[in-house]
């Protein structure tokens, strides 16, 4: 069923609309994400320019350990595994390091 | 320097000033993905309980395909790298997936 009959109300006729509609709501959360997400590499690539600039290391393992401790707080609040906060957090850094060691190369 | 002196406006005392500003939005968009993940967790997991209930399969291979397509569309026109978007769904669906196992392991 594509999207364009989904939105016309066409999902009652399906065997499982229940699960339609979960995943119409997965769907608008995945391009929140997204776009949360371009927006966070964003930032991360000016922090990444301004530390080439001022020769700062890529990495900082106390800033780091202090985001992963405040997800953890911000996950279990929201009922979301902490540990998958944590990974997760891991997960954006190992790519933030892997752009923020580029523009070094580029720059040196 | 805490975040209570942060919020102070002590930030300007920083050798740092643009950097800390960077963080702090880093910092916001970080607990927003957090709720976004929280959220997206309920819906898959009221999935994982559907399809258990419905002994519907854990993994739908032809869903997971439009939702590739479709977020790396969306990372392109937000300028985020879609080879990313594609390699976080997949970490998220991973995780998914692990919890729909679970569910069907308690049901079974």
């Amino acid at each position: 069923m594509t999207e364009h009959l989904r939105n016309k109300g066409f999902v009652m006729s399906s065997p499982h609309p229940e699960l339609l509609r979960l995943r119409d709501s997965i769907d608008n959360i995945d391009a929140a994400l997204i776009h949360m997400l371009a927006e966070r590499f964003r930032c991360t690539q000016a922090v990444g320019i301004y530390k080439a600039t001022h020769d700062l290391p890529p990495a900082d393992p106390s800033r780091e350990e202090q985001q992963i401790a405040r997800l953890r707080r911000l996950a279990s609040d929201a009922k979301l595994d902490p540990d998958f906060a944590e990974k997760f957090l891991n997960f954006i850094v190992k790519e933030v390091i892997r752009h923020h060691e580029a523009i070094r190369q580029q720059k040196g």
